[in-house]
């Protein structure tokens, strides 16, 4: 959900935690992974974790919601960027295909695709990928309404649909490049999706 | 990867066994599917359906290669169709939205987006998937190429980057409305990229 490391202050023996499960879930996936796999990735012993968190579930669920959370900030300092509203669009485009081509990222993008395929059994998994879904169409939506209210996009568009479509394209490219292992597939993607929306948001600079 | 459901003659004991497959799936999902589990659904023993497959795997990489060749069969009757390309194209799109508010076939699709977070591990699966992806993107550049050809469609656009972005968008949109639970979602998209390629393929409508 993001493409930065999980990495807080080494004191806080959650965010140890946190570091130690992202390394864990890279390693065995969200369905193998076990207390033992995270204690062994950290100092802490197995008891340890579960002073913090009572249940394997607990705890991943913890994690998928620093994962959230991580992805809302990122976006965020896109978002603060002064650039045009076309090149920011252009750049959180990108941004999502970035990191496909990266083992560790490839390998939490597929723990977390398992993972999402039990979302509709548990509702406690669930919550999180739907935050992440109205977080990452948000912040595409908010592009496009800037760009309209500075008079550079046509202000003809739905900026929700277009925001919808966006997430979903790349999202949907990048599960399928690291799950067929096609190097370079969502960034061909996201090349398409801004030339198309370049020429339905700004037709006057055809 | 298909809308139709798996049925063909019921004297072929592999159609049979297919048939068994594909309810046994969607109950139990690929991963936790067993053997007796497939020879429960079918009048079949489990020591019948190791005569037609060595193994589990064998059977499952059966069952999806014929789940792709039936995508392929279902989109080259929506390719023979006599409408105009603008029309096909808003039909295919539509037509991979469907079915995804129907339990059965968001249970497969369920199984099928667990079953592709293993696939960089094995390639018996991830060869079916790729070749799913290779099938769905053809049949959408085939219809851009179509419209190309009639003088309908600009002929300045690039039918296969075009075909892969519809082919991601609408596998992205599949795969958050089944394991979200967000009815219409799929459909939504689709209208949202029929209406944007028709903009850029048919500028002169405008």
């Amino acid at each position: 959900m993001t493409d930065q490391s999980v990495s807080m202050g080494e004191d806080d023996p959650e965010a140890v935690i946190m570091d130690a499960t992202y390394r864990a879930v890279c390693a065995h996936g969200f369905a193998d992974v076990t207390m033992q796999d995270i204690a062994d990735e950290c100092e802490l012993s197995k008891s340890s974790l579960h002073y913090h968190y009572d249940t394997k579930e607990d705890l991943l669920v913890a994690f998928l919601e620093q994962l959230v959370d991580e992805f809302e900030a990122d976006l965020e300092r896109l978002r603060s960027s002064d650039a045009p509203p076309a090149d920011r669009l252009r750049e959180y485009l990108h941004w999502f295909a970035v990191g496909t081509d990266e083992t560790d990222r490839a390998s939490l993008h597929l723990a977390l695709l398992e993972l999402r395929s039990q979302a509709p059994h548990n509702p406690r998994f669930r919550d999180p990928f739907r935050r992440s879904t109205t977080v990452g169409q948000r912040a595409f939506a908010e592009i496009i309404i800037d760009g309209q209210r500075q008079g550079e996009f046509d202000p003809d568009v739905d900026p929700d649909a277009l925001a919808q479509l966006c997430y979903v394209a790349m999202d949907g490219a990048r599960a399928r490049q690291v799950t067929l292992g096609i190097e370079g597939y969502a960034a061909e993607v996201a090349e398409t999706l801004h030339a198309l929306l370049r020429d339905r948001l700004t037709p006057e600079a055809q």
